[in-house]
C-alpha cells in the first residue's frame, strides 16, 4: 500500500513538496515563510489565477500527476504571457484527499516545476487542505520588463489576426483518449495525447508580441473562435479568419484520420486548452515566423470564417453548456 | 427556489461578482482581460495563497456568506502584513456547486470586497469552476514600501515579544456556536462568534512593525504557541512567554464564564484563526500601545509558559490530530 498524504503531517507534506522546488533570481523569498517575496522590475506585476478539479480539468486515469503539474502551471503561465509578459512566479493551492499517495503529490509538484523553469518561473509559494475533491487552485505572476500590456480590446480594422502555438491538438487528444484508437502506439495519435496532457505554450512570443506592439492579445484557452469573440467584442471589431490560412499541423491532421475522418479545422476553431496566442498587430508589422497569420481586423462583430459568421462552441467552465 | 448559479454561463456569473467590486489606485487592470495588473512600488511584491473548504475552514449554517467572504480575504491579507507589507490586491478563485443560490456568490464577493478595501487593497480578478465541494482559493498580493521583509527567522536573545490583534476570540466564539449558551443574545457570546465569523487583523500593525525593524513576525493562524514555535524553531531561540502578560480581553472571559469556565488562557494560547501578528522586537523598541509585549526571546528552543515548556495543541491542516 502506497505511503498517504493522510499520513503526513501539514508541515511533512508541504516539506515534500518543496524540496521539489527550485528558485529563480526573482524568488528573494520563497515557501516557508508567511508569504512569499518576489522581484517586480518594472514596478508593476502581472496576476492570474485558475482552480483545476478532478474530473472536470484533469483525470488521474487519463494523466499522470507530473502531466497534471505541467498543465495546472501552463494554463496559468499562459494568461502572463498573454498579457505580454515574462512569467515570474507561481503559487500552488492544493486541495486534497487523505487517500492520496504522497506519490502523486511529489510528482505533482514536479510538473509544476518544470513547466514554470520552461517559463522561466519559479514555484514561490502555495498551502495544502484536507479535502474531498482534488483541486488545484494555481496563481501565476508576471513582469512586462517596461511593456505596455497587452489586453484584449486594442484591435483596430486592418490589424493582421496572428496566432503563435499549436491549435486543436490538445481537443484531438482529447477525443483520442474519450475514444482509443485500434493501435494505441499509433505516433500521430501519441503526439496530440501528449499535446492534450501537457499542452506547450509558446511564452516567449507573448512579451514578443509586446515588443512588436501587438494591439490585442488573449491566450486560447476555450477554442479559437470563442477567444477571439472576446477579442471582438472587447475591441468593437469583427474577427475575419480565412480558413486557407487554418492549414492543419499534420500531427493533427493524422490523429484525425483516426477519429473516423474528423474535420481539423473543427478542431482548430473551437478546441480548447491549447494555450495558443492568438493577437493582433498593426498592417505591415515584421512577424516572426512562428506568428501564422489567420486573418484580419474587419468593421463590425463577432467572428467569421471566409466570410460566414461562425458561433463558438467552445469550452464554458461553469455553466450552460458546459461538459461534466 | 432562489436562482443557482448552475442556471447562469460562466460570464453571467463573473457579471454578477465583479459588479460588486471596486478598484485602487493600485489596480492597473481588473477583472476581465487574460491576467489583472496591479502596481508593485517598490519593484518587488509580496505573495500568499490559502484554500478554504466548506465544512473544513467555514459552515454555511454557522457563517453567512457575507462572513465567509470577511474571513477568507482576512486571512490571506493578514499574512502579507505579517511580513510588514500592505496589502493591495486579491485573486479569488471560486469552486462551487452548481445548486449554490447567486444570492450566496454575490454575497461572498461583498464580504471579501469589504475586507480589502478594510486593508486598503480591491479583488482584481479570479475564476470560477463547477465542482462538488465548495472551495474557495485566495491570493493576496502586498508592497513592502522598501522597508525590509520580517521574516520568521530573526528573533534573537533579550528580544521583547510582544502582539497586536485579538487573541482567543475566534476559538472561544468556535466553541459557543458549538455549544451554544442558554441565552443565544449574550453580548460576550455575541462579541466572540462575531469574531470567529470574522476576525479583524490588525493590519496597520505589519508595516508599522516592519518600520520598528521587527526582529521576526508571523500571523496568528494557528494557535499562538504553535505559531511562536514557528519564530522560535526559524531562530534557533526560544521564546519565554510571561502569563501576567496574557490578560484576557474582558468579551473573551465573559464567554469562557459561558463555556463552563474555560480557561481563557488557553484560548489565547491554543486557538486559532484571531489573524493577530506577534513580533519579536529589539529591546528597548518604542512599542505603540496597541503591541502587547508578552514575553521575551531567549537561548534554547522551543516555547515556554512562565519558564515551563509548552506544547502547541493548535491547528495542523492537513494530517495527523487535525480536526474534521
Amino acid at each position: 500500500m502506497p505511503t498517504t498524504i493522510g499520513s503526513l503531517s501539514e508541515f511533512e507534506l508541504i516539506a515534500r513538496i518543496t524540496s521539489r522546488l527550485a528558485p529563480t533570481h526573482d524568488v528573494l523569498i520563497g515557501p516557508g515563510d508567511d508569504a512569499a517575496l518576489l522581484r517586480a522590475p518594472d514596478s508593476r506585476v502581472v496576476a492570474t489565477t485558475d482552480l483545476l478539479v478532478e474530473g472536470r480539468h484533469f483525470r488521474r486515469d487519463w494523466s499522470r500527476p507530473r502531466d497534471v503539474g505541467h498543465k495546472a502551471a501552463a494554463q496559468n503561465l499562459a494568461d502572463v504571457a498573454a498579457m505580454g509578459a515574462r512569467p515570474t512566479g507561481l503559487l500552488f493551492g492544493f486541495a486534497a484527499p487523505p487517500e492520496l499517495p504522497v506519490s502523486w503529490a511529489e510528482e505533482l509538484a514536479e510538473g509544476l516545476a518544470a513547466e514554470c523553469a520552461a517559463a522561466g518561473a519559479a514555484v514561490v509559494g502555495g498551502d495544502v487542505v484536507r479535502a474531498s475533491e482534488l483541486t488545484l487552485a494555481i496563481t501565476a505572476l508576471g513582469d512586462l520588463a517596461g511593456a505596455a500590456p497587452v489586453r484584449r480590446g486594442g484591435a483596430r480594422p486592418g490589424d493582421l489576426v496572428a496566432v503563435a502555438g499549436r491549435l486543436g491538438w490538445s481537443a484531438a487528444g482529447l477525443a483520442l483518449l474519450a475514444d482509443p484508437p485500434a493501435d494505441p502506439a499509433d505516433p500521430a495519435a501519441a503526439a496530440v495525447v501528449a499535446e492534450h496532457r501537457r499542452p506547450s505554450p509558446p511564452y516567449p512570443a507573448g512579451p514578443e508580441a509586446a515588443r512588436l506592439r501587438a494591439t490585442a492579445m488573449i491566450d486560447v484557452s476555450d477554442g479559437l473562435v470563442q477567444d477571439l469573440g472576446h477579442i471582438a467584442a472587447a475591441g468593437g471589431v469583427r474577427v475575419e479568419l480565412d480558413s486557407a490560412a487554418l492549414r492543419p499541423d499534420p500531427e493533427l491532421a493524422a490523429a484525425c484520420a483516426l477519429l473516423d475522418g474528423a474535420d481539423p479545422l473543427a478542431f482548430m476553431l473551437n478546441g480548447g486548452e491549447d494555450h495558443a496566442l492568438a493577437a493582433s498587430f498593426r498592417p505591415g508589422t515584421p512577424l516572426p515566423r512562428h506568428w501564422r497569420t489567420v486573418g484580419r481586423i474587419g468593421i463590425g462583430s463577432g467572428v467569421l470564417l471566409d466570410g460566414s459568421p461562425v458561433n463558438p462552441s467552445g469550452w464554458d467552465h461553469f455553466g450552460r453548456g458546459a461538459p461534466g
